[in-house]
Parts: structure tokens; C-alpha cells; sequence
């Protein structure tokens, strides 16, 4: 089966229409027809070989929501019809640690969901795509009570969030920094808030106060100035794909507070140990999330009404949307209207 | 009362013969008559300006064993005759909540066995001298099995490894490896062997292999050989004075696997984000020990058998310890004899 997808064909090149082969429905697979795919930072990454060698063409997109369209015969937790989603994995090895412990996203031997060489030898393809093929382990259900468009950033975005956010305890009594008022940031003041932390959202643009605000923060802090906050925050989260200064930011932190690092920027940062002795600081990194934490995460946003702020785009419109993600111009996350995806 | 001891005026000076002036004791003063007092990487750091302006003259030294030699008048938990030590602090505000918490470690304000300002004003002072005056919540209780001079190193080197192999939760089924088979390293096998760990020892000198077996190591490495031991460790603590190929040393750790740091090296070290976010690992610090985990501490040795191999030396050869201790040339801990520091 052919679907129609936009994929890009060198990190210089923009986004064109193609057809994508599905794989055959395994007895375990389930066939999503895509309605949104959500656009990651990091796909911008891939497209354009920033993170390594890119297998071209690249159908990018890991923020995929839709109904099934088939399942096969072994399928037993999805029916046709169902809502439901995929996030940045579509198989891991079941049987390491790191999946007994239900954390798929640290197997070593996980597969993405796009760009990467499945089991079966062909490289995935992603969700910028009318429809595509999972195992039934790696597809998640999507409540009702969230719009599918405002559902697919929670897909990558959203538990990149999540996870470090409970991992690290945020709940009342918590004070909570997000650095990065964005695509992850908008969803991670949203969540903090919602666990019943004390949050705080920093930014270079004053223009998303009121967004931060009407979102859950309890404050909003210009990231080029910290001052009075020495010491003042147990937990922080950078969402920002760049370096930072460490030394200014693990100051805010308390008595074994937390700094907890999402991106891979393109040059190591500068780590002042001084600064991690002073209060017995950390500074870690966390992964999206493994598959139980992420459906826990989709019914945690049903229940507390948390849903991704987004624009809705055609597909014609993938490289500006790339261009304006590239820049930080975006309210808060672009999604791919895939019932576009056959035009032009 | 003026008491002898040894001090160093200038970066690039020896150690000088003097007298230091104690304070008057106060009602909850201890005066200890020093025995002997360790060698630690820090007093030579401190001697040669190393950590910021050094005040001059100083007299370094805070791995500091002897007897109570006098009490205040409120002193109600020693006694004259007493065996007591001191590690590197001698006051803290006693409120925060670090000290709250019984980490005056953290406390903000605490104030450094020598070379600090005390709140009386006067700098402090430390343990390359015959008697030093401390309040009483800092001096520790050395128990009788533990020979004096091989218990003063456990005041600053054993704390500073016996407190984040503790608070990371070194014992059995933990694979902890301690990178450095020096004064503070050799302490840390002897501390994470008696806990119940597996012990991988890393050094770059394959002549302490012995060493480290013999003391408790389940393995020895040396340290610019890592091969085969990616993700096989639980806890990784570092106690050399220098910069590490972090990509490297954080590969070994397994999932959720913490880098302990205990130095401060004078550049900032090269952090790649992508080794935190395999294996949500961690990188933190840890300063010495809090008062009451310091006395559990010098407890658990006596019970354990753990003492600090040490070289004693007389107070005219404290040069040439710093030397060799700058070197790395030690077996493994210096620690000067009180009763020498009238010669000369």
C-alpha cells in the first residue's frame, strides 16, 4: 500500500511530494491513518543532517495522531476506528532492562520512528504521511476530550515533559523552572503546573508573559536576567536546543536541586564543577518516555485539559514551518493537517 | 595562649616556623591538642593561591586528630583527655536549611577550618599547629580503635567519600567505581567494599593494583583503558584534582548511573549534553559531609576496620609533602606529627 507523504531529499533541498510503501499489516501491527502530525525541532535537525548523517529521503514527523485504519489478526488492544498516536519509537528489544523497567526510550537497540533502520532491515518513515504501520506495543490512545490537532505535539513534546517532570518530583511544595517558553516549554508549564508545583517560566521574548501566565506559571522571568534568584528553584528543566550558561543557571537551584538537559546542541556545554558542589546540584538528561508513561501522560492532559497550543498547517507550507521553527517564531507548535498531503 | 605551628606567607614560599595565637575559650569551646594532622590536596591548593586570594599568612590543615585539652564552661559532650578530631569546618549559621538538615556543609555561611574569616573576625586558622579552638558542634568524637594518625584523613578525605557514597546509595547490588586510587580514592574502595558494593578501582598507575585489592577493590582498571565497560556501573565517583574526558566516563554508566564530582579543577570540564540523555545519567558534586554523617562516618570505620594509609612526616618535611602530594607521589595520605612542630 501507497500513501501520500512529503519528504525532503538532502539538507539543502525543500520538502516535495512522494508516495511511501507501507509494510505489510503484521499479525501485531496496526495501520494509523494519519490525521496531524506535529512538527519537532528535531526534525528540522534531521532534514537538514544536523545531527549526524541523515538516510535520505526522510519522511521526518514523530508526533503522529490519527484513527486505525486495519489491524492485523494478533491485535488485541486497538479496533478500527480508534483514536490513537505514535510517538518517536516504533520497536525496541522488549527484553532489557531499560524496556523491563518500562522505559523503552533508553533501550539501547530502539528503533525511531523515522530515519532509522528497522528490524526488518528498511529505514522508517515517519509521519508526515497519510498513514503509517506500528506495532501494537508502540501505538497510544488519544482521549477523547483532546482534538487530535492539539494531541499530537503531546507526542514528543508533551512526555518530553512529563517524564523528567515526575521523574524529578514535581508536585506541591516544588519550585519549578521551565527554561524556554516554547513547543516543549508552553506544554511543560502546563503539566508542572497541573502536578502542583511552584512554576516558573523564563524566556528571552517579554511577549509570551501573558501566555506563560494564562498557561499555569506562576511567574515569568526574562532569561538574560536572574537576578534575586540565586538558590531559589529545586527543579529545572531547559527546553532550549542551544548551550547555556551553566554557571548562571545551576545558581538558582537549592540544596539538591535538579537541572535536567533535553536537546543536543551542537558543541558540549561548559561545566563549572564549583557550581555543582555548592548545593549538591545535578545536572542530568532525560528522553521522551517510555510507552506507559506516555498513555499516562495523554489521560493526565484529558483529565487537567492540558493541550498543545498550535497552528494548523497544509503541507505546502512544511519548509516555511521549518524555517519559522529554525527561528522560534511559532505560537507555540506547527501540525501538519495531513488531509492536505495530496494536493500539490 | 600561643601555640607552634607552621605557616606559608606567599604562593611561592616554603613553610615557616611560628607561633598562632588561640582564641580565648568560650563557654562551648573544645581546645584540642593537635596529634597529628593529613595533608590534604586542598592545603596545597590553598598555600599556593591556587582557589582564589589566598589570606596570608596561612596555616593549613583540616584533617586534624588530638585530645581535648580544655572545655568550656558549657561543654557538655566532651570531656578533658578525649579523643576528637576536626575536618574542614568550624562554624555554619545553624538555621538554613542546609543546616537544618544537618548538611552544614551547604551552609551558606559556614566557615572553613583555616583560611576563612570567623564571625568573630578574626581568620581562621587550621591544624599544621600544636592546639586549635573549636565550638564543640564541630568536633568529632575518634573512636579508640582507629590509631590516631591513621584516623586523621577520614576527617576530610573519608567524609568527602563516605557522604555521596551514602547519598547515592552505595551497597549491595551497586556497581560503584571510584576513579583515582589516591588519598581520597583508596578510602572510598575501603568505604564502598564495607558498604556491600562491587568495586571497580580506575587508576592510571597499574603498580596500585595490588593496593586496591588488597583493600577491598573487586577490580582494578587502569584509567585510560575503558574498554568493555560501557553502561556496567551504577555510581562513578571522581577524586582526582583534574579535568576528565566526561564522554567517556559517563559511557560506562548504566541506566540512571550518577558522576559523583569532588574537585574543582580550574577549567570548566566539557559536558555533551547526548551522554546525560542515554541512560538518563547524572552528573553532581558533593562537599565533604555534615557533623552528625561525619561522626557515622569515623563509627562505621571503626566497626569496619578502614583506616587511611598514611605516611607520617615530620613538620620540617612539609615541603617536600606538598611536592610530592602535588605530584600524586603518596602512599597515600600525608599526615604531619604534632610533636615535631617545635623542632626547627
Amino acid at each position: 500500500m501507497f500513501v501520500h507523504a512529503r519528504c525532503v531529499c538532502g539538507p539543502r533541498e525543500g520538502f516535495q511530494a512522494t508516495r511511501v510503501a507501507l509494510r505489510d499489516l503484521g499479525p501485531r501491527d496496526v495501520r494509523i491513518d494519519i490525521a496531524f502530525a506535529g512538527i519537532c525541532h528535531s526534525d528540522v535537525e534531521h532534514a537538514r543532517s544536523l545531527r549526524g548523517a541523515t538516510r535520505y529521503p526522510l519522511v521526518p514527523g514523530h508526533e503522529i495522531v490519527g484513527t486505525v485504519g486495519a489491524i492485523g489478526a494478533e491485535v488485541t488492544r486497538f479496533a478500527v476506528g480508534g483514536r490513537v498516536g505514535v510517538g518517536n519509537m516504533v520497536d525496541s528489544c522488549g527484553s532489557c532492562d531499560s524496556c523491563a523497567a518500562g522505559l523503552e526510550q533508553y533501550c539501547p537497540t530502539r528503533v525511531l520512528t523515522y530515519g532509522a533502520l528497522g528490524r526488518d532491515g528498511r529505514v522508517t518513515q515517519g509521519g508526515y504521511a497519510g498513514a503509517v504501520v506500528v506495532d501494537e506495543r508502540f501505538v497510544l490512545r488519544v482521549p477523547e476530550t483532546i482534538p487530535l490537532p492539539n494531541a499530537a505535539p503531546l507526542l514528543c513534546a508533551g512526555i518530553t515533559l512529563y517524564s523528567p517532570l515526575r521523574r524529578w518530583k514535581a508536585g506541591p511544595g516544588k519550585r519549578v523552572g521551565i527554561i524556554g517558553f516554547g513547543g516543549l516549554g508552553h506544554l511543560g508549564v502546563q503539566i508542572a503546573h497541573a502536578l502542583g508545583a511552584q512554576v516558573t517560566a523564563f524566556d528571552l521574548a517579554p511577549e509570551k508573559r501573558a501566555d506563560a501566565l494564562r498557561l499555569g506559571a506562576d511567574a515569568f522571568r526574562l532569561a538574560d536576567d536572574l537576578d534575586g534568584l540565586a538558590g531559589s528553584l529545586d527543579l529545572l528543566i531547559s527546553t532550549v536546543p542551544a548551550t547555556l550558561d551553566l554557571e548562571a543557571w545551576l545558581g538558582l537551584l537549592a540544596l539538591d536541586g535538579v537541572l535536567v538537559w533535553l536537546s543536543i546542541p551542537g558543541a558540549p556545554l561548559a561545566l563549572p564543577p564549583a557550581a555543582l558542589l555548592a548545593n549538591r546540584r545535578s545536572i542530568t538528561g532525560s528522553r521522551s518516555g517510555g510507552l506507559a508513561e506516555t498513555q499516562e501522560m495523554l489521560d493526565f492532559c484529558a483529565v487537567h485539559g492540558i493541550r498543545a497550543e498550535i497552528e494548523v498547517i497544509a503541507a505546502d507550507a512544511i519548509d516555511a514551518g521549518h524555517e519559522r521553527l529554525f527561528a522560534g517564531d511559532v505560537r507555540y507548535r506547527f501540525v501538519i493537517d495531513a488531509a492536505t498531503l495530496a494536493q500539490g
